[in-house]
């Protein structure tokens, strides 16, 4: 061999991380990221259960693997060269850090000896994601030595389950590499000593959990499931709200919703009143996944005084409400199977009283039957197939979805809620269309236009997704806040309209595309499979439509006490 | 006054950064940000002087104000809300660390109640940027009370004053800000007591200078110029050069090519063989700038035992040959000036040996006459006006500059050659055709992929800027290092190809637009102005160029001892 210790630590290094479970690489090219790319990509075509992905722009290649990681809930690799490339990384490893998804980040990069000393291309990569990662560990796949070998095969499955022990999150494996980089290639990897990590939860003590059983026993208990990304609990959160009759107010990002006892359209309710009736007002609160998208509901979180419980061993007390009284930071399906089986059924009026009031609601909401913001979430929430996904893009968009989404078919809803930046989403969406099947993006045209780049992995890849872009020309989420008020500085700093001719955009990424102005032609295209749909929305006109449909809400459910 | 605290201090931050030189902020979209967009752009219409720019995408953003940083040397301010909004600027303060460009940057973030606590929007921005910014501060808009009033005026200039010191570079200002955000508009901003710095040069010491002196006298010394955005010194460097007779050898960056006693073509010349001529060899080498763009001059220096001199207060023993021996860390015009006024006449036979073998090695350089990689630099070099600005993307422009470009007119050149990124080559080129004049941007195709959302700030305002994209679609430079050899996965993992329509890309931005497929045809389309010129090349083609031209040097350059 002509590098023998590069290429077999490198191996090493690979066998490691595929050991706990990294399947899946994403890789930005470049030179000294050599030997980890070659090597991955030899492994790739050796084992049909590998897959790579080559994306030229870090930033969206971070985001991409994101959206692998967070659809998959399944730990993924980056790979990158040194210098600005890695720093590329930051954005999607800020959301990765708050939304606890699992990044394997291997930055390759200069050695010592080039570091800080005016060498090309090596910025100093010691602590570059600083608090944004879990870890950040260095290891030197060049550094001969038996020792040295059975470290690395250590180093990086630890860092997988680093990684993926909870609160999950991205860690950072910085590789200082010396030319020469290329390794051989056609070497049987070497057996590296792999790690077993039987899954291990944590319970409740059996007496915390029966003196929680007895709290909650002849309570309202009003549960909130907040952004779920792991469908391990569902159907029992399901099940114990049945039994108990429970009321679940599930956020669209819960993907509950249509389901069971789950009320859909609580933010709408707390945007017409801070205050609940006396009839829907709980004894106990049960706080399930990570913050609700609805800001009223936490809001309304803030005034209360009766117990919450926040559910989780991901949670931490990350409750900006500061409502939490209680944490059961426990595996939420255990606890959930639990409580199942030893609470009794409870009385139904609690939840009655809910579904009337929702119900009530619910018939308030009559949108006029033209396309527009609203009606375009109607539209997806009928006609996308069930078992689809739906990556939703934020600021307008997911409060949209908030709002307007019931659920009418059982899909999987995403959005990035860990930063809730509008950067990015078009690559994290490409990266869930990576597992097949029918996938749709909702999103704004800043937003796409802020991660066109990650169009380029849809048409690389041949990958599965409908994006809907609502284009009303700028940010129409500003036209809602006080800013609004600065009409002489308005859209030159808010509005920014970019007037991007979308026809243009799905052109260059070869994605069929189709403008839509009514209900049916959006309908249309939806069941046409256009794979570029362009909905066209004036922000005044969105402004007027929500307020006209709030203030119809507040005087009809402003009387009641 | 309805938000009385914030409207004062936020302008008192923003006239303290003016007191000290920021005239120009860039500001991307957002809430938190408001008060501090909104006092920024109410200044902006008052004051003539002042410029504003809004830029959607962070990144680009942050790069667009590293250009304007560099080309004009000045400080410039950046404005972001919370979030992964702020992580973006990281890859353009990673190179405006290592360049040495003043950036100063306000993010704005959630304050403590919403940090690392679910709130949304809100990631831990303390330290964001690590090693990457100079100095991280923190400011209290909202904090009420004399005392604080005055440490935000104080402070805000010290920042500037910070990040203008040498060796220069960009400084963070977290802006933690609570609701309201809508600051009172049409109040007249505080006097702020201003600070005042007269300027200040480090000098060497009288004796250090006759000492150095003396240790030139008689030698033959070698004088390196590497890149260097700042023209103080030009002259003088030339007029010592001139006056003692000793050759200068110029990178591409140095923007001396083409004038008095300059070598251009050196990095060909180490190309062709690693040691010097006994007729060559200095007795002395003096450098000035940054890191030269040629690898080969660098290994050379490695190899060196004469006394070499690093000049500049800005350069901290960057040097990665470790050749240096002395540093002189000094001013460059004043230890110029002092050393053109002691330094007598020297012998001028080194120099003509040099000018003999740059003249030999110019002659063996028969380039076809074909349009290609190469013979587009010539083409730039014969014709582009006087006084225009060309920006060159790193990777393979940058080298083919180095190696082509003679300086046929004065002319300013520009490339990120801090951390040598091909990322925000576009933004960092759209700030410097903010300048106004004849710019000229040379890059290649994925590059230009990279960073396409700088393309939207031309579109915007309007900036002059003519695009030279050399389409070899793909990474060009990987065919010429050691990973071409690994045949079965180059294409995937370092060729790349895009597949970009450059005519669709030019269309979307409205630039006009042309391939060229001839010199002719290139020539003709830059004496039209055309905005956005496709240069065609073929990856294959071009490696067997280069490698005719440096092997066709060996075999003239070789013989000589």
């Amino acid at each position: 061999m002509q590098n023998e210790t590069l290429t077999l630590n490198t191996h090493r290094l690979i066998s490691g991380l595929i050991a706990q479970g990294v399947h899946q690489f994403v890789i930005s090219p470049g030179s000294r990221s050599t030997p980890v790319a070659l090597l991955i990509a030899e492994r790739v075509q050796q084992q049909p259960a590998l897959r790579l992905f080559v994306d030229v722009d870090e930033r969206s290649a971070a985001f991409f693997a994101l959206g692998m990681a967070k659809t998959q809930q399944v730990p993924v690799a980056l790979v990158c060269t040194s210098g600005t490339a890695a720093a590329e990384y930051l954005p999607a490893l800020a959301e990765a850090r708050l939304l606890h998804i699992p990044l394997i980040v291997l930055t390759t990069d200069r050695p010592l000896e080039l570091t800080n000393i005016g060498a090309p291309q090596a910025i100093d990569q010691t602590e570059l994601y600083g608090k944004q990662v879990k870890q950040s560990q260095r290891l030197e796949l060049q550094q001969p030595g038996t020792t040295n070998a059975d470290f690395i095969a250590f180093q990086s499955q630890r860092s997988v389950l680093t990684a993926m022990a909870l609160p999950r999150g991205p860690i950072q494996l910085n590789l200082p590499l010396r030319k020469p980089l290329l390794p051989d290639l056609g070497v049987t990897p070497p057996q590296i000593k792999t790690v077993t990590v039987p899954q291990a939860t944590v319970a409740l003590a059996p007496t915390a959990l029966t003196e929680l059983a007895g709290q909650l026993q002849g309570k309202r208990v009003l549960l909130i499931a907040g952004p779920e990304e792991d469908s391990a609990y569902r159907a029992t959160l399901l099940a114990l709200s049945q039994k108990c009759h429970w009321p679940l107010l599930a956020d669209s990002l819960a993907n509950l919703r249509g389901r069971g006892a789950v009320i859909s359209n609580f933010d709408l309710l707390f945007q017409a009143r801070t205050t609940l009736p006396a009839a829907l007002q709980p004894d106990v609160i049960i706080r399930f996944g990570s913050t609700p998208v609805s800001a009223p509901l936490m809001t309304w979180l803030e005034q209360q005084t009766v117990p919450l419980y926040l559910v989780g061993a991901q949670r931490q007390m990350a409750d900006y409400s500061r409502a939490t009284t209680h944490v059961l930071a426990a595996d939420e399906q255990l606890l959930l199977a639990e409580l199942l089986a030893v609470m009794p059924a409870q009385d139904a009026t609690y939840l009655a009283n809910w579904q009337q009031y929702a119900q009530r609601l619910q018939t308030k909401l009559t949108v006029p039957t033209e396309l527009n913001e609203v009606t375009s979430v109607q539209v997806l929430d009928r006609l996308l197939p069930a078992t689809s996904r739906l990556f939703i893009s934020n600021s307008m968009p997911i409060r949209d979805v908030e709002d307007f989404y019931s659920g009418q078919a059982v899909r999987e809803l995403y959005c990035n809620r860990g930063a809730n930046g509008i950067d990015g989403v078009v690559s994290t969406a490409a990266g869930m269309a990576t597992l097949g099947g029918a996938n749709y993006l909702l999103i704004g045209d800043l937003a796409l236009f802020h991660d066109m780049n990650g169009l380029m992995m849809l048409r690389r890849y041949q990958l599965p997704l409908t994006i809907v872009v609502i284009n009303n020309n700028g940010g129409g989420i500003f036209s809602f806040l006080p800013q609004a008020a600065a009409t002489d500085y308005f859209e030159d700093l808010f509005g920014t309209p970019q007037a991007l001719d979308l026809a243009q955009v799905a052109a260059l990424y070869q994605r069929s595309y189709q403008k839509v102005t009514t209900l049916v032609e959006f309908e249309q295209a939806l069941q046409m499979q256009v794979q570029f749909i362009e909905v066209i929305s004036q922000r005044a006109d969105n402004l007027q439509l929500h307020r006209r449909l709030v203030s119809c809400l507040k005087q009809e459910l402003s009387g009641d006490d």
